[in-house]
C-alpha cells in the first residue's frame, strides 16, 4: 500500500467535505484495506456521468488496495417513498429491483475492477431486522435530531407532510454502515445528514465511527441543476460514443471545467490558464474533454471517431441558410479551380495558400490536399472558404 | 340485546368521553356484537383498583352481549421503553411477559366473565408485521401529528429526547385495532391521542374508525397522583380482604365519592346529601364503600370480617399515647369487676350497662358478654370505656 500522505492526497482530490481527516489518517496508517460503501439508487440504473463522480472516487479507493462495496438500496426500492416528492423512487417489485441490479452491474464495471468490487443488496439485513430490529434501531435516535435536517425542518416548518416513515430511511441506512462495518462511506453532499446519522448509529453499536467523504453534486448539460435522469441533462455512460461527444460538446465554458475537475483525473489548470489567455481555443479544449470521458466508455478509437462526427455535423450546423449557388458544367473538377470559378479565391496560388491553412472545406471535411478532385451532384456539396464564405457546389 | 338507548346509557355512564356518541349508535344499531378493545400494559400485571375503572366498563360492554377483548401488549412489553421515563415499562423476557400474563388471568376474571372474554397478545401480529410492514405502517402518518400530542410536543419544546421508537409505539397500538376489527376501545383519558391514532389508521386500511371511549383516570390513595404501583397509593385486587378494607378507608371523604362512582354501580347520590346534611356519618358510609369493593372481590362474608377487623384496630389506634396503668392481682377477673377496680364504672350496674350499650372493649375487641372473663399479662391489654376513657390491664 502507498504511503498515507500520497493516499490521502488521492483520496482528498475533487471531494467537498471529509469528516474527519485525521480519523481518515488513522484508519489509513493502520495498513489494513479499509471497508469502503457507497449506496445506490435501485430505481435508476441507468448510470449517468453524475453517478460517475463517486464511483470514479471509489475507484480510487479501489486502485490504492481498500475494499470497494457497491451497495443496491434493493429494500429501500421495495418500499418507495411515501412523500411523493421523488418520483424517481418508486416502489419496485422484487424483479424490478434484480432487472435494476443486473443493469447496474453492466455499466459499473466501465469505471470499477469487475474482481475487486463486492455488489451488495441492503434487504439481505433489512428483512432480517424485523419488528423488533427496527424498533431498537428507532430507539438510537431521536425525533429533534432527525428534525435538524434542512429537509425536514423547512418541511415540518412549512406544514408539508413527512410521513414518520421518512425517519426511518436514514436509519436504515445508518444501519447498512452497521451490518457492513463501513469505515468509510462515499456520497453525495445531498446525503450529508444521512451519512452522519450512520457515524452516530455505528458509535450506538459500538462500533468505530465511518469517516464520511461527500462528492460535490455534478451539474446537469444546463450548468444548473443536479444531473438526473428525470430532469434530462443527462449523459448515461452506456448512451453511444457520438451522443456522448455530442452533448458534452453542448455544455457550457464554464461547466467544462467543472467536467474536467470531477469526471477526469487530468491537471487541467495549464490549459485553463492558456484558454484564458487567449492560446487556446474553448471549443478545441472542450473536444479534448468530450474526448477523455467517451475513450473512459468507448475506447480511444469511438471517441475519435465520434470527435470526426461532430465536427462534420457541426460544421454543417454553421452554414448559412441561404447561400450561393454555383452550378458546375464538369463531372469532376479539381478544388483549386473550383475556388477560382466561384470568387472564392483570386488566384490558383491564393487557392492553395488557403489549403495549406486548412482553410477549406468540402461538406466539413478538411480539403489539405490541392489536388483534390470534387465530384458535383444534383444534391450539392458545401464548399467553405474560411470562417465566413460558403457555396453550394451544383452539377449543371 | 337490550335497546340501542338503553345500551348507551349504561355505557356512557363514567366515561370522561365518547368519539363520537353518533358513530356508537350507529354501530349499536346493527344489532351486532361489538368487538370491544382494551390494552394492557404486561409490565404491571398487579392489578389495582385504577384498572377496574376500565375493567368494570368492559364487563358492561360484556354484559349487554359484545365481544370484549383483554389485549396484553406484550410486544410492547419486549421492546421496553427507550425513553426511560417510565420506570413501570422495563424490558420483558418472553418468560416474563407469560407469567405476567398467567397473574392477569388469575385477576382479571373477578371482575369479567372469563368465558365471555378474549385474551390476545399482540406479539402475534406485530411480530409479523417485520420490516416491511413497521414501514408501511409508519409510512400512513406524520411527523407533525405525531408531535401534535401534548407529551411530545413539550418534550421536543423542551429540547427533552424523544426517541423515534417513540413515535412508532402508538402506530402500533394502532395496528392492533386494525387486525382486530375493533369497534370500540377503552382507555384512560391518558391514552385519548393514542385511541384517536387508531381510529386515522383503520380509515387509512380501509376501516369502519373505532369509536373511543376514555375513562377518568382514578386517583391514588392520596387522592392526588394517579392510583399506580411504582407510587405506592394502590389497592391491588389481590390483596387481601384486611389490607383492602382498611386502604379504603384511608381515603379522603371528598375521594369517597369519586370511587363510588368509579368502583360501584351504586347510585350515592342519596346517600351523598344525607352526609351533606349530617344524616349519615362520613365514617359509616365510607365503609359501606369498602365492603362493597371488598365483596366484589373476596365475597360478602370476608367483606364482613374485614370490617370487623378494621374497626378493632381502628379502635386500638385511637388509644392516647399517655394512659393509666392497671396492675391486676388475680389470673382471671370478670369483665364488671375490673371495670369497678379501675374506677371506669361506679358500680356493677353502671359497668353491665355500659357493656349493654357497646361502649366497653378490650383490645378493640367490643364485650358483649357482661360475665367475660379477662386474663392480665405482662404485656398488657387496654381497656376501653365509652369515647374516652382508657386503662392499660397489667398482670401485677
Amino acid at each position: 500500500m502507498k504511503p498515507v500522505d500520497e493516499q490521502l492526497k488521492i483520496i482528498r482530490r475533487g471531494t467537498e467535505e471529509v469528516i474527519s481527516v485525521p480519523e481518515l489518517k488513522e484508519k489509513l496508517s493502520r495498513k489494513k484495506p479499509l471497508v469502503v460503501k457507497a449506496g445506490f439508487d435501485p430505481s435508476a440504473p441507468d448510470i449517468h456521468l453524475g453517478h460517475t463522480v463517486l464511483l470514479r472516487k471509489m475507484k480510487h479507493f479501489q486502485d490504492l488496495g481498500h475494499e470497494v462495496n457497491f451497495l443496491i438500496g434493493d429494500f429501500t426500492g421495495r418500499i418507495g417513498d411515501p412523500s411523493g416528492r421523488s418520483k424517481t423512487r418508486k416502489q419496485l417489485t422484487e424483479e424490478e429491483v434484480e432487472e435494476n441490479a443486473k443493469t447496474y452491474k453492466k455499466q459499473i464495471f466501465k469505471i470499477l475492477d469487475r474482481d475487486r468490487t463486492k455488489v451488495v443488496f441492503n434487504s439481505e439485513w433489512c428483512l432480517k431486522l424485523g419488528t423488533e430490529g427496527v424498533f431498537d434501531l428507532s430507539s438510537r435516535y431521536t425525533v429533534a435530531r432527525m428534525l435538524e435536517r434542512d429537509d425536514f425542518l423547512n418541511r415540518y416548518k412549512k406544514k408539508a407532510p413527512i410521513s414518520i416513515m421518512e425517519f426511518l430511511y436514514p436509519l436504515l441506512q445508518g444501519y447498512d454502515s452497521v451490518v457492513m462495518k463501513a469505515d468509510v462511506e462515499l456520497g453525495g453532499t445531498d446525503q450529508k445528514f444521512n451519512l452522519l446519522v450512520a457515524r452516530d448509529l455505528q458509535r450506538s453499536y459500538g462500533l468505530e465511527p465511518q469517516v464520511i467523504i461527500t462528492m460535490p453534486i455534478l451539474e446537469g448539460l444546463d450548468g444548473v441543476d443536479k444531473m438526473s435522469k428525470s430532469l434530462n441533462n443527462y449523459i448515461g455512460i452506456s448512451e453511444p460514443p457520438e451522443e456522448m461527444f455530442g452533448k458534452l460538446m453542448s455544455v457550457s465554458d464554464e461547466l467544462m471545467w467543472r467536467y474536467y475537475e470531477l469526471l477526469t483525473d487530468v491537471d487541467h489548470r495549464a490549459v485553463k490558464a492558456d484558454v484564458e489567455s487567449g492560446k487556446a481555443h474553448p471549443k478545441e479544449v472542450k473536444a479534448e474533454l468530450a474526448k477523455y470521458i467517451v475513450t473512459e466508455y468507448h475506447g480511444g478509437h469511438k471517441a475519435e471517431k465520434a470527435g470526426k462526427n461532430f465536427e462534420a455535423v457541426f460544421a454543417k450546423k454553421e452554414i448559412p441558410e441561404e447561400i450561393p449557388e454555383f452550378f458546375i458544367e464538369q463531372d469532376k473538377i479539381g478544388i483549386v479551380d473550383l475556388m477560382r470559378e466561384t470568387g472564392f479565391a483570386a488566384s490558383g496560388s491564393e487557392a492553395r495558400r488557403l489549403i495549406a491553412q486548412n482553410a477549406v472545406s468540402i461538406d466539413g471535411e478538411k480539403i489539405r490536399d490541392e489536388k483534390a478532385r470534387i465530384t458535383p451532384d444534383k444534391k450539392g456539396k458545401i464548399l467553405k472558404v474560411g470562417k465566413r464564405k460558403f457555396g453550394r457546389i451544383l452539377k449543371a
